[in-house]
């Protein structure tokens, strides 16, 4: 039948489990038979009753067996349905449709060259929540047992308040509001704050969620462009004087998708206008933290009056975690803690004590330190390896996860991005992230994948003229096996 | 200064840590001054210099110290702020708001006797996920580094196709979502289905969140009377037909704040006006699990065609982690995903990778068998209890977290109420949970605690003429320390 190996790494439990699988798979065991009983089955392998027990209830519970009171276990006949069901999964390819990008984008483990994605490479972040540390808090210092406040785990937003003080934002805790990342953050505000038929102000290009969340809140939306140095302050205040917005979304610092970040200057300025003309300011966040220094906020300026901040951990140290926050002005703090209500009821106590101890223990503060060189020599090698390809940057933003690059002007994009679904390599195209529909001859690279030797090659495909060039080397060999340049 | 007490559990950062808030914190050391160096400390301590020196990082990230780049360390000023800080955490309490009334049972941990908490007791859920089982899975099979695909990770929805077969669901992994607890499932269905001026149907009582939800969506809100088999088909067939409802909103079984499960006979006839007048029906399966045996659920007669299935781990597992899902019919799948990106962008694979093994493993098989028990012991002792000071219930509904007591007719139930937040006894009013502002007779209370000897003398100074029951004893001595009765 099957036989136990009593120096494998793997339990006896798991053991059986397999061996029970494999008679099943391989037909040795027929729909409806009956398994040898739990005693039998554990003389024959010379194991415990309790080992065959707890293995049958776990192929039970995994709709390979089913049980009948006094009569045994017997091989159940679902489990094809559920193997036709892995069959059946949605597709989500549709190149036009922008929400079908991001969810491509979210779940692009599944592509061979991830280019277009927004998230780092797992490897990347392997160093921050190590297995033993979460083994210990779980054993030591987090409940499983007991749900989170609305508002988030004081302890927490306690911790929250001080990373704030540390990059120059005074805030205190009893402004702080958990979410699940920083698009739940952005959906609540918005929730709270635009109403049908409001002017809402986003830049171009942006973050292409929040135009659906915006749109899906009635507003209506208008943009300025997103110069190297931030908002175009000229095309602002028209359209500020015509429209009155509510409120204006940015990102300060290492904005999504063009990596540009707000001069001092501009930021200033921006400020003046909201004070001027009475609208609230969004700033996002989410990778300020990859800035090595302490880079100048709005929020730090405004010391959040009327400036909301949100920030989040999912980018830079666990997507696996969906932790967020929002600092808010103090009168907005009550309405978005009942928006969070109505829209989950409450947070995740495991995750948020998790982020908690990380930022605690200064793990968070050293992880950053390694990611933020890491992140800075991809972008510089993918930067380079794109430029040699005619793919023009622009010259100010050069850090950050991602790079905002122009095609020459003969590519047929939609040719190209159909062509990298076929090859299993992800890109991201710009016009995605324009609610006006421009910016079409832009991609945007994640900086871990702009330098893979695949994802030059089809790129190179579409600009002849100038042959393939080699990968970057920054003095490691490259090592074709593990799709991310250069080697971290 | 401090000493180390090497024979001690805590680890020598740890008591570094301390030595030095307490320094701090006796005013010992002021705020400004300079530390030892780290070299000078290690020696005055007789531990590595790698020792002081994590300490004092860690009580960097803590805001406790600052350091200056060839200076050293120095006590920073903004204890004080921190600690300022959690004591602006804003008030929930309003007694006439619904929304600060789910907070507060969110936040239940706060109250000496929480009556009206939406949770199991901590001690109730301690045996579901073990520490140690977290600790080997995040060694072995949890990455805390790979974002959750959009629709949720595929190991975790087939593992909930597999247990929604065990209960008569028959379902596919494909047409199943993920999301952060029912509450966030709910919340995405009714914006998937709902549109401004919509009529929709929910029972009277029902869950308050959801109107709410509804109320955001813009929708007209009619209600039917909730009887103790199900849904008053009357009334419903008439509302039906003047209005027109596109979803009817439920609770098959152990519904919320009533108790109540539906008949079969009122289950097929609720179907069969769905199916006659054409509108969808959501089923809010989250307490289903408490009940023995295989109940009917609407989703099994309808097999996913008309009726969205609404399960969660919250309640029943662990409120630490916020997993819910929603099983739909197939052409709908899309649009969920859609809302759910725009909501949170996508799932935690922590969570849900612990969700799964915990499913796969028969341990939450295991766990509910223990678990029922414990609910009906509680309940019963609860009603009987209760029953004693003239608070009437249905005969009919016997089981689950919750019981839904009529109060004689002379008590002010908002004074009853107010008594009880003064003597950190937390009350839910039934008018709360009605779309009309009706049942203001009404508590709903929760199992675990109905038998509180303080909850039970704070009811009869209100129903004075019977004197305060005895707490019922179910051959256990009751302790008076642990605030739940029957002891578990």
């Amino acid at each position: 039948m099957f036989v136990l190996d009593r120096n494998s790494q793997e339990t006896l439990v798991d053991q059986v489990c397999e061996g029970v699988q494999r008679q099943i798979e391989t037909s040795k065991w027929l729909v409806g038979s009956r398994l040898p009983s739990v005693r039998k089955l554990a003389q024959n392998l010379n194991v415990s009753v309790f080992t065959i027990s707890t293995a049958y209830d776990r192929l039970v519970s995994q709709g390979l067996l089913y049980s009948r009171v006094g009569s045994g276990y017997f091989v159940a006949p679902r489990k094809q349905a559920v193997r036709q069901a892995s069959e059946q999964e949605i597709a989500v390819g549709n190149p036009n449709c922008a929400i079908s990008f991001v969810m491509n984008a979210v779940d692009s483990g599944r592509y061979v060259v991830p280019a277009g994605s927004g998230f780092m490479p797992a490897r990347w972040l392997e160093d921050a929540i190590p297995p033993t540390v979460v083994g210990r808090l779980v054993r030591s210092e987090i409940s499983c047992s007991t749900p989170a406040p609305a508002q988030g785990l004081l302890l927490l937003r306690q911790q929250l308040a001080i990373k704030l003080t540390d990059i120059g934002i005074s805030s205190q805790s009893g402004q702080i509001v958990t979410t699940f990342g920083a698009t739940h953050a952005l959906g609540l505000i918005c929730r709270m704050l635009v109403k049908p038929g409001d002017a809402v102000l986003v830049e171009n290009p942006s973050y292409l969620v929040q135009h659906a969340q915006l749109e899906q809140a009635g507003a209506r939306i208008f943009s300025v462009l997103r110069t190297p140095e931030g908002p175009d302050l000229a095309m602002l205040e028209e359209v500020i004087q015509e429209h009155r917005p509510k409120v204006f979304f940015t990102q300060t610092l290492l904005q999504n998708p063009t990596g540009s970040s707000m001069s001092p200057v501009i930021a200033y300025r921006l400020l003046s206008l909201a004070e001027k003309y009475g609208f609230y300011i969004v700033e996002d966040d989410v990778f300020g933290d990859l800035c090595p220094g302490k880079k100048l906020r709005l929020s730090s300026l405004d010391g959040l009056r009327r400036v909301f901040y949100v920030g989040s951990f999912t980018k830079v140290l666990s997507p696996a975690l969906r932790v967020g926050f929002v600092a808010c002005p103090r009168e907005f703090t009550e309405g978005l803690v009942e928006g969070k209500v109505l829209s989950v009821l409450h947070g995740s106590s495991l995750q948020e004590t998790l982020v908690a101890h990380v930022l605690r223990s200064g793990r968070y503060q050293s992880h950053l330190e390694g990611l933020q060189a890491r992140v800075m020599t991809a972008h510089s090698a993918a930067r380079q390896a794109l430029s040699e390809l005619n793919i023009q940057f622009d010259p100010l933003s050069v850090d950050g996860l991602f790079l905002w690059g122009k095609l020459p002007e003969e590519i047929n994009v939609d040719d190209l991005v159909a062509d990298g679904f076929g090859e299993s390599i992800f890109l991201l195209k710009g016009s995605i992230f324009s609610p006006t529909g421009d910016f079409d001859r832009y991609l945007r690279f994640n900086a871990a994948y702009g330098n893979d030797p695949r994802l030059l090659a089809l790129l190179s495909r579409y600009i002849p003229q100038l042959g393939v060039p080699e990968p970057i080397k920054r003095g490691v060999e490259l090592q074709n096996t593990s799709g991310v340049y250069p080697p971290a």
